[in-house]
């Protein structure tokens, strides 16, 4: 367990930025309207040295190429009406996340690894929902563990009926940690398993076989051995339907400059203060000419400020997770004109229900989610140059705080467009402006109805949509003072603060996931039956048998 | 923190059992339709050694008295409609839990402790809401931290406004944990306070005053010093209206009798194997003559079984929880007349509008949500001579698995009644049926279509409402290793899989207490930023200041 120091744990840095012809794990291949993602881990690949990944077991790096085959299915593929996840072994499916890599993982490494698969699986079930591409598992043999969990993302579950195959969620019995990668809650929440079927197949290392998986609706078909490539070929194509021909458009790398404590992007600059504990993020807002979009909007391509800014603010929450752990406060701040961000999001509106521009908002929303979710405090300033608009504004209400500068000599505005309507729902399905203003419709509706408007620090003030209003003479030493004090506050009961205040109200099996699920996970690993010398996680594959403190909690 | 070690935790033997004329801490004034509970805590007695409860500050022993009192007054005290909570100190309300109690406390100690405060803090709201037993909150001063969430559980909250006085939450600032007697989700869930003014509050150590209070809405009404005393007479008076004439009936000691490894009640014996890990929970059903019901049903008294059973039934689950801590398994039996059970669950339910049925009523769904929510397995085993029927099934279906035997000689049947069909809500608002059958509306509807049939093993498995049948060949041995498996796993990780399994769907206020914000709060007690030798809760009144491991997680 992490001992108490002021040095902070050093992770080697991990690179998001992956390629279908530089995947070492996964194989894409395209007919029509199927794709076929195919799990081929390289044993000898690990992420970080210090184990095997056999059996199809993952670790993070496998999952960042799959998080970019689904993405890219998304945005390069709008033909693909159907996508198989199927494995290149034989008699295997997925052993699940490598044990061996969780074992040697520090406690943050392990709960940023649950919350980035977790994202990938939402991730997958959002463009089954959103995006009409369906996703379909195929289990050819053993599927344990996260295998499973991949499998539960997916909307229907097909799995060998050979004598030997089984589905399972050994975690419990295993490895004295839980199915953290939404097993638990999708099986009972989304497969509808009776919840002491679920409390007995969770228990059973071994799993379930063909029949009874099928039987409690762990699984939605299973076909016998000779039968079972003809089925699934049969089964895809008759989901796939007769396709469409529209063209994609291709995610170029998004490469970021690496100064010595700045990462600049096109749209965003990262800047990294490690010894305060902080970082600024800059966003720069679109020009008017991104508010142009043409019918065929795909011909914008990836370079659209519309998509790769979004892109890029995802990279950096990723980097900010992984490679700078103890980076507690982020400030975001936009520079730019508010006009051409209220232009670019009504476009965007107007255009919703075009394949390419629905998905350019879908990644917006992911990226917002991202910040929902991630365990720092995000604060924002609002000064006269900035544009938080519409969906820039979406950014600081995702945060934690907003302060906004009321400036006696400079404009000072901020504005709402259409798309903080429930274009980006939340995790829990009410939209920022819903959750922020949760039992209060007269303060919601009264702030819809500026929509457009431009709203100076004072109307921000009023309609709440900012947290506290400054003016010139106290700007810098209240802003500072607020950051001074949030630093110094324990990073582990802010971290629980904010998983609580930022989610008011009503749950979903996806923020369910994220809350319910994961907080119970992250406690697990901190304790020593699971992760202590003797703990069942540690002492997986050793001689000796794990020792458990009795005590239940 | 703990130890990996056979060795059981050892805590002193807790009792749960008081009554007025014994309490330390609490002070009872009824006049009329107004009843005042008066904080007076005894800081010299402590529950055990090593503090002192200065300012009001509260330990388990406080909070027993507590819930004593408000289940009481709905008892015993029909004829009340306000309840107003004040402290008998000047200037100060309450500051909280006691901070060198937590620090001294074991890690089962504190969540069990949390899980105890936040059962009596719904049953304060649940009073409000259907026992039409206001309570309403009159803060004479300083009001901090477990106070404020005291506050907060009661319908309206008065403050005095002379300058000095505040409500506050200083866990996060001063203790680095938070305010998890449901503190952080009351503030906005129930009391709509905007998330950001939410996060400021949370993090100001020295909260706010009156006029703040007010305007964020962290309270209900304030007066000023010289009108305090009278405004709140006038309020509460206004509030009581007529009043009623109903007679109580007053609980009577449950006294149960300690022998070796047993405790024996008038109706329900436990019997411990702490070798084993175990525990067996028999429950004797009613007799016939407890379903007669005379119209004045408050003549039956404390002692008819309706009541008696769950009151002896809850205060063994406190047992288990504080004094049996490593008793990981719990099974429960039944021995009595299935037609007895239904004709009282029937009588009840026919006469569920009046008083004493109603708090019966809701007595028996306050023990079954404490099941929901105890971090023990829970099995029942259904055998001949047992009455699994209607409130008694619930118990069954409250537990994690069910077990029925399909004797080839002897009769064994189970039996649904009225009361099975939303009596008896999960803190999540579904009833045990909706839970099970969730997602699968045909079956729910075809298990209530059996209401008061005689079920054997055959139809209860065919109905989904056992969750495995044996013969009497397996029974023995196959129960026996269910038992066997169950206990060789880690506690922790079936705490964290029951928390989840046991729960599908749909949240509440009261559900995300439990579930989103006790989980943060478990993980961060174990934390060293916590509870390390120099964590935040550790350090506090010590001269050193906390030293944080500045990881974000």
């Amino acid at each position: 367990m992490s001992t108490i120091s002021q040095k902070p744990v050093v992770f080697d840095p991990i690179n998001f930025i992956t390629h279908p012809d530089r995947y070492v794990h996964w194989q894409m291949e395209i007919d029509g309207p199927v794709a076929w993602l195919r799990m081929n881990v390289q044993e000898d690949r690990p992420l970080r040295p210090g184990y095997q990944l056999k059996l199809n077991s993952y670790d993070l790096g496998v999952d960042i190429e799959l998080d970019d085959a689904v993405t890219r299915l998304r945005f390069e593929h709008p033909e693909v009406s159907v996508v198989c996840i199927e494995s290149a072994l034989d008699k295997v499916f997925c052993a699940g996340a490598n044990i061996f890599m969780l074992g040697q993982s520090t406690h943050p490494h392990k709960v940023n690894f649950c919350k980035f698969t977790n994202e990938t699986r939402n991730n997958i079930e959002e463009a089954t929902a959103k995006s009409h591409q369906k996703y379909v598992a195929s289990l050819n043999g053993a599927t344990a563990g996260g295998g499973y969990e991949l499998a539960l993302a997916c909307d229907e579950i097909h799995l060998v009926d050979d004598r030997a195959s089984s589905v399972s969620l050994p975690e419990v019995p295993l490895l004295g940690v839980l199915p953290g990668t939404g097993g638990l809650t999708r099986l009972i929440d989304k497969r509808h398993v009776r919840r002491d079927r679920a409390d007995l197949f969770c228990t059973v290392a071994e799993g379930a076989k063909a029949k009874k998986a099928l039987e409690w609706g762990l699984v939605d078909f299973v076909h016998t051995t000779s039968q079972y490539k003809e089925a699934m070929r049969a089964r895809l194509t008759g989901l796939a339907g007769a396709g469409n021909s529209a063209h994609g458009v291709e995610l170029d790398d998004i490469s970021p400059v690496r100064e010595e404590a700045t990462i600049r992007y096109q749209h965003v600059v990262l800047e990294l203060f490690e010894a305060d504990r902080e970082a600024v993020i800059t966003i720069q807002g679109p020009e008017a000419a991104d508010a142009v979009i043409p019918e065929e909007s795909a011909h914008l391509g990836a370079s659209w400020y519309a998509l790769r800014m979004w892109r890029e603010l995802r990279h950096i929450l990723l980097e900010l997770r992984f490679n700078y752990p103890t980076i507690g406060l982020v400030t975001f701040r936009t520079e730019g004109d508010v006009e051409a961000v209220i232009a670019l999001d009504e476009a965007l509106a107007a255009q919703a229900d075009h394949w390419f521009v629905r998905e350019v908002l879908l990644q917006q929303g992911r990226t917002l989610k991202m910040i929902d979710v991630t365990a720092r405090t995000f604060f924002s300033t609002i000064i006269p140059g900035s544009c938080f608009a519409g969906s820039l504004l979406e950014i600081a209400l995702a945060g934690d705080r907003v302060y906004m500068l009321d400036d006696s000599g400079e404009e000072n505005v901020i504005a709402l467009s259409s798309l903080n309507n429930g274009a980006f729902p939340m995790a829990h399905g009410l939209s920022r402006m819903e959750n922020r203003f949760y039992g209060h419709d007269d303060a919601l509706a009264a702030v819809r109805a500026r929509t457009g408007g431009r709203l100076d620090a004072s109307a921000a003030q009023e309609l709440g949509l900012v947290t506290e209003v400054l003016d010139d003479i106290d700007w810098d030493d209240e802003v500072r003072m607020a950051r001074e004090e949030r630093r110094s506050l324990s990073p582990d009961a802010l971290t629980g603060m904010e998983a609580n205040l930022r989610f008011v109200g009503p749950e979903t099996m996806e923020s369910r996931i994220f809350a319910r699920l994961s907080a119970w996970q992250n406690w697990i690993f901190t304790r020593p039956n699971a992760t202590g010398e003797r703990g069942a996680l540690t002492s997986y594959g050793k001689p000796d048998s794990p020792e458990f403190d009795w005590s239940r909690i």
